[in-house]
């Protein structure tokens, strides 16, 4: 296990330890929607009647909701979940992890076999708002990615997303689905990666926010 | 850089990588509070008129807060705002990023002269109430510290907070204030790692959630 880097989700110490979550083609993100309203619930149910989930695997407890399978397919459930959850003047976010090839991951949980498309891209054509985001890139694994990281930064330039460094994360300036669209680029980036076998993105997005900058 | 992990958010490509970072005392923490309720900003307002926050160093954005400083101070800052903000039957959450060791930080966002006691323990004495928790931790830099991560599980369960793997984090259950001082522990406990140069301990704290489990 020296100088293999892996986070503490998926290791139980009462499990053996596989390492083969590394080689499975399962990504996943696990999820929030924080609607700041007395009305929460009726725009989560909402959002979700709208949206196709029907090419994910899905779980939802008290805290979070997680969707895996292929990456298209995931990261267009998670988009369409946070556009189609808009409401005009209500603040609203989203926080998450999206990951892939964690050692400690299972080959169970997921749905592997879909290759229509993006069920949800149409759907969501025409709809825009802009969003703050934020997100932090972890590259997990021994390799040298430096250079990958210094691809991701200018990839949200070219995106015309505005990066800007603060502490322990970079802010993104944006239309919410430019911002989700580079964000599963960042994914598709690091799955394609020789120098990491397992990345992690963590994302906060909202909209409508009362504070000026 | 070979063989030092590292994150996106510290790592401006445009600037030289000076890999101090690793060695500064700065402890910090970035979060977010979501009160599910019209009356957001009025809960977050008085839940800071409430918290002590002169002993860390602070700014707020659109999106988030950070406090930097020693690790006592900044995790008695972040539990008293999020218990400060509590509202009976009122659903929210806050989620943030702990972090120590990042090699791009910087020397400078931070207070750390102050020796006092954290000025808000006393009064968060008897303000308690149940919440669901998740967290995952990423020890960074090229070390062996799977040891450190099965300590980490460990830790849990001798605070009573039974931890469960769920894809991605490790959930807890719990008081808040037990919750709370758990992740405090966590950090300090890789503050002290021979084997961890960078941590960061990403968590999600919920509490009167409609959701029954």
């Amino acid at each position: 296990m020296a100088n293999e880097n892996c986070c503490s989700g998926c290791s139980r110490p009462d499990l053996p330890w596989s390492g083969r979550g590394t080689s499975l083609p399962i990504s996943g993100c696990r999820f929030t929607l924080y609607p700041m309203t007395d009305k929460f619930i009726d725009i989560i149910l909402g959002a979700l009647d709208k949206t196709d989930t029907s090419c994910v695997w899905s779980e939802t407890d008290a805290l979070s909701t997680v969707y895996r399978g292929k990456l298209p397919y995931v990261a267009d459930a998670v988009k369409a979940l946070f556009v189609n959850s808009y409401r005009e003047g209500v603040h609203m976010a989203i926080e998450g992890q999206f990951s892939k090839g964690c050692p400690g991951d299972i080959s169970g949980d997921s749905k592997l076999d879909i290759t229509c498309a993006p069920p949800n891209a149409e759907g969501l054509k025409g709809k825009h708002f802009p969003v703050h985001a934020k997100f932090a890139l972890y590259p997990m694994g021994s390799g040298d990615y430096i250079d990958d990281i210094a691809k991701v930064w200018y990839m949200a330039e070219e995106a015309g997303l505005h990066p800007t460094t603060i502490h322990y994360a970079t802010r993104l300036e944006g239309d919410v689905q430019d911002v989700f669209d580079y964000l599963e680029k960042v994914c598709a980036f690091m799955e394609a990666s020789e120098n990491v076998s397992h990345y992690i993105v963590h994302f906060t997005m909202n909209c409508n926010s009362p504070t000026v900058e």
